[in-house]
């Protein structure tokens, strides 16, 4: 998608450690004009696949889900990282690897809000080593829905995610695929 | 309210410890369409107040958030719960208490994206005892930005946040303020 990666190279940050820093209009700021472009876009990859409900995980992935969800007219489902007080035992969760912060952590959804007949769109803001997205997709799997396929902003395809989950068949669609980074410059595939 | 009222009434569910579950259409499941309407709300609430930035927390602000900036055609920033990799050391903090949780975390914008000549608008799914949003005012405070107001979507009137807020001159509007709520039922103010 030109406009997101024009953005890319005009407000990203390429830091130490392959972290592209895009929080002046993704992660943090988030610019929801741009949003409302990338969900027209999503849609439009996805439009023909009856989804039922858009899945992601807290918390910057919710911004972009939202929205998208608006253009799909359907709820999103937000996985929580952790346990609250407010979510009863009826969960089903997985355990994802955090690279960013390097420690796992059990991600959550309520049994209630996936259902078998769900068709779940997963959306996400980026998909690095893919673990967030085996995480829900495995969320998807254990609810007996059907995972449509995900939706991501920012892939980088240097790393092995995408690779990874294309390979068991997930059908990801990623808005912006970088090839390479550094500080030097960014390249898309 | 009258559309969040009913809703609450119909799908909300109150639980031991002053624990309200909405997590079917507000901070787990959201409805998007639902947003869109109280969106609508706060715009007239706060339309003459030229806003150049909504302000929220993670994680079940940001929806809400998102979907309110789209009307107001401005930023979303969300205020981070920790530190990470992928944000610098330029940021203004605040301690902020968490009843649900029963700790204290640290809250975190960019200086970057918060400035003295903002008009901020504060957006959050919940007020109870005013701990978030005590936290965020003082981040907008330490930017010398102005704090416009802040948009509430559930407000627990019987626990102090409010009132406490209110006395000190902060605009809070709140789309649906529970006076009392017991297993026997739900009361608005």
């Amino acid at each position: 998608m030109q406009l997101l990666e024009e953005r890319i190279l005009r407000d990203g940050k390429v830091k130490d450690g392959n972290v592209l820093k895009v929080d002046s209009f993704l992660n943090h700021q988030m610019d929801v004009k741009l949003f409302g472009e990338m969900a027209k876009e999503f849609y439009n990859l996805f439009k023909d696949e009856n989804i039922t409900k858009i899945l992601t995980i807290e918390a910057s992935g919710i911004g972009i889900a939202c929205i998208t969800a608006q253009v799909f007219d359907c709820p999103v489902i937000f996985a929580k990282k952790s346990k609250t007080k407010n979510i009863a035992g009826d969960v089903y969760t997985a355990r994802v690897e955090s690279f960013t912060h390097g420690a796992f952590y059990d991600i959550i959804v309520s049994k209630e809000f996936l259902r078998p007949g769900d068709r779940v769109l997963i959306i996400d803001d980026f998909l690095a080593n893919g673990a967030a997205l085996t995480g829900l997709s495995s969320l998807v799997s254990d609810a007996g829905a059907t995972l449509v396929g995900a939706g991501i902003a920012i892939e980088k395809a240097f790393q092995p995610g995408g690779e990874l989950l294309r390979s068991k068949g997930v059908r990801v669609e990623s808005l912006a695929r970088i090839k390479s980074m550094s500080s030097g410059g960014i390249e898309f595939c």
